[in-house]
């Protein structure tokens, strides 16, 4: 039988010794967990990037117990909680809609509960560091078996804060939409697909001309308007053309072939968008 | 029975191949260890830091082998050393105060030995890079069951390397203390605790106002004192109010919530504070 | 018996998501794998460096599955491939020079094979992520016993792309050789050995003095030529002092003690430098 699966999320970066104490609380309770970190570098306290990450990164995961702390309320009134999805997984963090989202992705909220039974947290609980005091003992008690109804009272699915993610607008000749976040070569993933562009160009084929604006009417890297074209794959671009392109998480994305297109282009989490036709 | 642990501490960082290779070594030796990084972003040759990080994180760690590399002085006539701490642990690395802190808290040292024998080397042992030579395989024999007096000749424990750490001085109305390092979100924390606080200012209560005032005459962020309120965790202060508390390792901590009180202030490690009543 | 170890580098860093899901991709065809990340860090699509640092580690890590993808051709005609060397060990990734270099080192090229059957690739294959889609299954899939014959068909190892890499030239009282990469500290690698430099300088003795110019005429750190020594360690020379030493990896570099050569000294990947006695 394979050992249980723990992955860990938050913004605490790698410097400190945050991320190891919350692995050596939980190997104390599960020593031959699976311990896979998704990501650390989440921007601090950016509650909707880190939702955005885990909503691409958790169905590519086998099914396992997934710690995550963006908690920019950690020792207020914000509820510790462990949701319960479809497919198996159980999700664990604060309920300030960082887990909703990936939830969803993952089969749905099946049960949440709060996590409030002392006997799931360290003996001595801090005022700032609930990730170790509180969620690591939390999922490592979850993958060492207990149930879920242990931690404490059922909570209504209904009740979880859910974040509000900006929606893309199609209407004729012009698609809107926000940037959800940055990957690693600077290309800017979209909250919106496919069926979205074609709903307000009607169907785009490789070499298409597209033209992209700034909603708010600034410029974006010096230019009022960046003419780009549809493409399958990055390479398929001229070095340094810009490009947009359904990247690996089927999303729309703008991107340059062997460049950095947020730099560029100047875009960044949250930007909105319009799309036409170039 | 758990596979045996080895945790891994270093000013390497994670560009290069060092940490990679220093895993690869200890896995040719014990292919069964759990491994588990600490961090490997001490500053470079940062000795006080990374023991200030062992002192931090270790005891939330379970018992294990704990491999630790911040070695201005390697290829030099530094020792390097194993000790046994009275919980359990294995500490391995160069003899140059890294190491003893984070022994002391971990019950302190029961045996300190010389890293001798070649038998437990790599067979070719660099000038530059006893990380991976020397310390790593060292690390991996003990995790295989070596016993620590098969490496090389006891040493006196009075004889290791103890670092000069700053201490707290508590005067009638003032504290005086040194910041001992920065966490992922530029809180600071200091080398004392509540006590040496109370014992200066007397008993604080949450609200309570102080000022604090660099040791030095210099200013704080652009200004010669910073007031800041006595609160139990980040999210009690107002977005953006700067406030002193205890931090998640026991000690007093400035910080700014929902901000960067390193940045905002100009805190860095080793500068040394004054706390009065404001 | 040892479980699989897959081992893995990128140029996708630790922000994003990218290395989480290759990984978790991984965990769900071989759950009880040993993951060992090499470097994630590799400058965007430098093919070269991430060629350069595979060479230098893959020698110390146990024989395994070593996956690697700096990969800017990706979507386009390149081939992904799988590697068997000397040693047992298996290289996927792109066939543009990444995994040679290494795979020359691990014993040579026995077999290669191009990773063409869908039955070893992701249901859905994006046209931007084959780390995840097809190297990261192949991966597993080798891991978990699967023979390379069945991925695809037999390549001659001639026809796999060699990289052209800057070699050493040694002329009667000077060595000219090309940076390869910079380590954590900033000394800088030369692609030279010992070997190289005293056959053009004759046998050197620690202490003796050389001097270092750019083979381009261009200034080093605002100078025309570095004077430094011949060391066996960092620590011989004086703080500060710029210093030539033979490397962890049996390579020559250039080093500042206790300072960062690559930042003092202009000094970079591809830098083409000349070394005379000073």
């Amino acid at each position: 039988m394979a050992r249980p699966l723990i992955t860990l999320t938050s913004d605490f970066g790698i410097a400190d010794p945050s991320v190891a104490v919350c692995k050596g609380v939980m190997l104390g309770i599960v020593p031959d967990a699976r311990l896979l970190d998704i990501s650390h570098e989440v921007a601090r306290h950016a509650v909707a990037q880190g939702a955005a990450l885990l909503w691409a990164a958790l169905p590519y995961v086998p099914v396992g117990v997934h710690l995550a702390v963006v908690d920019p309320g950690v020792g207020t009134d914000r509820r510790p909680v462990v949701l319960a999805a479809g497919r198996g997984d159980y999700l664990v963090g604060p309920d300030n809609g960082l887990l909703l989202l990936a939830a969803d992705r993952l089969g749905g909220v099946a049960k949440a509960h709060l996590l409030a039974d002392a006997a799931y947290r360290l003996q001595e609980v801090s005022r700032t560091f609930h990730a170790r005091d509180v969620f690591a003992p939390a999922a490592a008690h979850l993958a060492a078996g207990i149930p879920i109804e242990a931690f404490g009272p059922a909570i209504a699915a209904e009740s979880l804060v859910r974040l509000d993610m900006p929606e893309p607008r199609a209407a004729p000749g012009v698609l809107e939409a926000s940037v959800a976040m940055l990957d690693a070569f600077g290309s800017a993933q979209l909250l919106a697909e496919l069926a979205d562009l074609e709903t307000a160009l009607g169907p785009v084929a490789p070499g298409d001309t597209l033209a992209i604006e700034a909603a708010d009417g600034r410029l974006l890297g010096g230019n009022r308007s960046i003419e780009l074209r549809w493409r399958l794959t990055y390479g398929e671009a001229a070095t340094g053309e810009p490009l947009l392109c359904l990247d690996s998480w089927g999303r729309l994305a703008v991107a340059v072939n062997l460049g950095n297109a947020a730099a560029e282009l100047g875009l960044a989490p949250d930007r909105r968008l319009r799309i036409r036709r170039g």
